[in-house]
């Protein structure tokens, strides 16, 4: 931390601020300028420490502005972390040299629309399905999911095709239920700084797989991956999915790739790019999925639906089969391009 | 929901977008247009209806752009509901003609702290005590709050000087819990759509105090309060407590004071604004408290803590006593101006 | 500027970030932490010693993350410039103390409608009259605006009445011909980074009114302002009219009040708020207005047509002289409880 | 457009409604709802027609919600133009089935300096060489650009070395200046709504390459290409090029590569994109690259610097030599895979 000293600030205003710091039990340093004074506090501080210096110093006059200088992550940085980590389940491996593709609907609608769907993923290559049984939906009056039902589904089409399952929990304490059936526990956009459930997802010992909140800055989404590897749980697996858009009018959401090369520079934790629900659009997803292969993208999440037209949620977004199977066509070939093995 | 077809779109094509509407068992309206033709749909649809009907054309060619021209909130509309809501709790009433503030510290930090925050409180003439005792932190070494110790305190403060109480829950599962010690549930910003926590609070029958996502537009919001209002609940209050900010170095949100008229148009229920969170710091609570009131605004949630620059948690955020007592001196003099009972 | 080392990062490295340093002729400054280092630059630095220490750090391994410490205004900066700046009109006194409003049509369209408009903006209490001649439209195809001839009416108009008269100029090449007819150069937030218009209406020496961009950080808003200050010009008046909305469907902008008491506290310049075109919406005009001067702006300016309904421009947003009559005596009403001239 | 009554909206409200659009010479068609009436407009109107009824409309009781039905652009839309628009510089092609790279420095700084940075461009095989003579900065204390002498530069090396030359040009009156020396006119993101410059440069008859403010919408940017388009110019370039952040920390703006295929869907112009001010970070800009060029652009424009820590402006976002002729053999072997010239 940082803090900058108004032009002409007293002596006693300086002396004030150091104070505060030397009461967290560090040493200020002082930074003689041409026409303004800063303090450094050369020291990793606590969360507690800097929430308390901040708090104090809001309070003194002369102070001109606070500035962090230290990324607040540490368990999800690469500096502190230097292997990069893979996530395997079931010998499905997420992480550096694989490409990973997790397909599948929207909705478990019924055990017919789930077990083709999955056969239509696993049939174009893909080795992971996913599928909502508990789903978030903005309107009360939107279709909310099979529940436990759903899960069950998932559970018998994943054992009967030997594929790898994820779906959302939107709760702590459905987190117990969730993990019974299915192999990766998926964390909603809306739900990613819902710390109870991130706590109890990492308890689980499933494998998390965390989706970037629309208006999450980099910090918060690692930090929130913090909570869960704070917890003792390695198997974080970042999904960036679309951040708040400037324009509603085109797509659903601004899918920010470039947070791809930002978030490979900065942690260890694989990073999964959603071009469904970051576009909200099913023309752009073929697209968006090349793009974010190019970017440095450890895999995709892919809505694809038997029958998009008769998709009972986010339809609108859903690949055919066919679309799917073309898409991962073209994806191998970039892939060896890319040296990725997929 | 209307939708405009392309120029130069076939026969055919048209027809397609009308089988689809009738599917839905709704006879659309061809509209002729000069360049473009629209396909009206002369019918309140349901969430399903529609849903199905952007899935179905998203898959078509010839068209343009949907529109939906409906409000996808019913028992928050004040169109449905013309009287104006107003929630009383324990003889306070927040709604029309009342202005009503909630103060006290960030975090019940130990029977001392709270009381002490709690005289002031009724001292300056407020009648709602804030605390909380489940934290959402950021970070997962930030102090996290007292949890159930925290919340008998409040009670025991809430009795002892007749004061009414508002605290967090921050999970479905915790809301019985919470519900035992306070009087107002309060749902943060963070789990404004925490779908699973929207329905355990209408269901535990007490007022629910809805905090808008600073992501959130308005309609995301007013459809989470009908969430609330779908389960039998009629208790909601919102809140607004500033969206993503576009400038993160002056202010911690962007403070929405023109969703105040926004919301008293649109919706019956009650509008509070929490500066506090709003800007992020302290010494713009006040103008931008006052700025509330003349938006039109039913109240304010505003931090105050007996030492700020000592607080846990939000202090630079934190009023000291002195400054609430003349801010609510100021108000009191403002509502008269504006016709309201404080 | 401070820059974080990373974690690890070697004796060579840290060498490499101070040579840089020093090729600016500045000492660098080590700052030795728990777990990486910090090197200071305890100077002020030119625009220029930044941008080549950036440019040079940015190509060199080990570096973690560098923070700006300082603020990059200084002609506009309160700490640089204690007494708060009055621009004086005709007479008019725009800065502390006094409560100014600029009231009139979005577009001069006739001369009778801007004589009549003018004379209710007078009768109003207000005595600075607004308009466009140029008008900046998103669409080649909507009312570009009467031109010279539009400048002529409101010469005259303001010469009949004994009004300031305040117009936009949208190009450097068009500031001699404006300023030939109007008191106030207004600078539209589409041209807030208009680098050759902003120094050509320093140049003319007219007070500039320089509205917000809607995507505009507070320093890049007093950054331009400070180029108006550095060509000599201190005459300049800053306004808020509403930054990028999170939801364009409600609001055609949104009104950031809290920029008000941000702006105020490190700025000597004047503030007024538009919440005309901060809001699009006309009935939304009144309760910001009045908010604006609790956030502690020092005037406003609003639009108001003798019949919106017939404006060929804004209309939707526009005042009638009614209600633009009624909101004056408001404000009038609140400036006394402000200690406000007006 | 369509206009949303509100629920018990009375026959008088409705023939109100009627009325203004009759006034404009259109027949409304009524579609009564289930529980909303709403009101059709089955013709294409003129933007003035559009704004009159808008404004009308705002002044009316009983309407609910006003929606365009419509897009506001034409002649750059792809359905009133179905023929992709390519644009021919000197024999190179920038539009469908090529793909082009602009490269070069952000700023002409000397004679050497950009001979030595387009034959390094030249060498990686782009036949376009961008450099700034006019530079629009942030900041009036930072390097401000070489001005005409920098023109000069530019035609000398272009014409030396065979290549096509490209810079940006900052108003109207300076358009003619710029047009002399150079081949495309760059019309940069703080001027995309610079309307007198949009003209002017229309009417140099020089292709104009017109990049996107960062807080343009979709149609918003099609409307500033439609100014120059009506004035009778075809040449023109789209370039995104990065909107407003949500994160500051560590990019500069945000990539929106979205955008393409939004665009490549709704006009016939070519759509180039701009990593290196996307990101503002050098390393970020090779994997942008090629995700640009996955996501369908035409072509991309590249910051190159012989020694990226020593440029006068933007030298953090600069490749350095090696770094773009790596980029360009990558990108040509994609470029195969893709199908398109290079």
């Amino acid at each position: 931390m940082i803090i900058l000293m108004q032009f002409g600030a007293t002596q006693a205003q300086i002396d004030a601020v150091c104070d505060v710091i030397r009461q967290q039990e560090v040493e200020p340093l002082v930074l003689p300028g041409e026409d303004r004074l800063a303090i450094g506090i050369p020291a990793a501080l606590t969360a507690d420490q800097r929430d308390h210096i901040e708090a104090a110093l809001s309070t003194l006059a002369g102070v001109s502005k606070i500035t962090q200088t230290s990324r607040p992550y540490k368990l999800a940085s690469l500096e502190f972390h230097r292997e990069k980590t893979t996530v395997e389940v079931k010998g499905v491996q997420i992480g550096p040299g694989h490409f990973v593709v997790m397909g599948g609907p929207c909705s478990v609608e019924s055990y017919d629309q789930f077990y083709v769907s999955a056969k239509h993923v696993k049939a174009a290559g893909a080795r992971i399905v996913r599928g909502g049984a508990f789903k978030p939906r903005t309107s009360p009056y939107s279709f909310q999911g099979l529940a436990e039902e759903g899960l069950k589904i998932m559970k018998q089409v994943g054992d009967d095709l030997g594929l790898v399952t994820i779906s959302e929990v939107m709760s702590g304490d459905m987190v117990g239920l969730v993990a019974t059936y299915v192999d990766i526990l998926q964390i909603g956009a809306r739900s990613m700084q819902n710390f109870p459930l991130l706590i109890e997802a990492a308890k689980s010992g499933k494998p998390v797989f965390l989706k970037r909140s629309p208006s999450a800055t980099i910090d918060e989404f690692l930090l929130a991956a913090e909570y869960v590897l704070s917890y003792g749980n390695k198997n974080v697996i970042l999904c960036e999915r679309g951040i708040m858009p400037l324009d509603r009018s085109y797509t659903r959401n601004t899918l920010d790739l470039s947070s791809v090369p930002v978030l490979k520079e900065h942690t260890h934790l694989p990073v999964i790019v959603d071009p469904s629900h970051g576009t909200g659009v099913s023309k752009y997803v073929a697209p968006m999925a090349k793009a974010a292969m190019m970017a440095g993208a450890d895999g995709l999440m892919i809505e694809m639906h038997p029958d998009p037209s008769a998709a009972l949620s986010d339809g609108s977004q859903s690949l055919t089969p066919e679309q799917f199977a073309a898409l991962m066509d073209d994806l191998r070939s970039l892939s060896g391009y890319c040296g990725l093995k997929m």
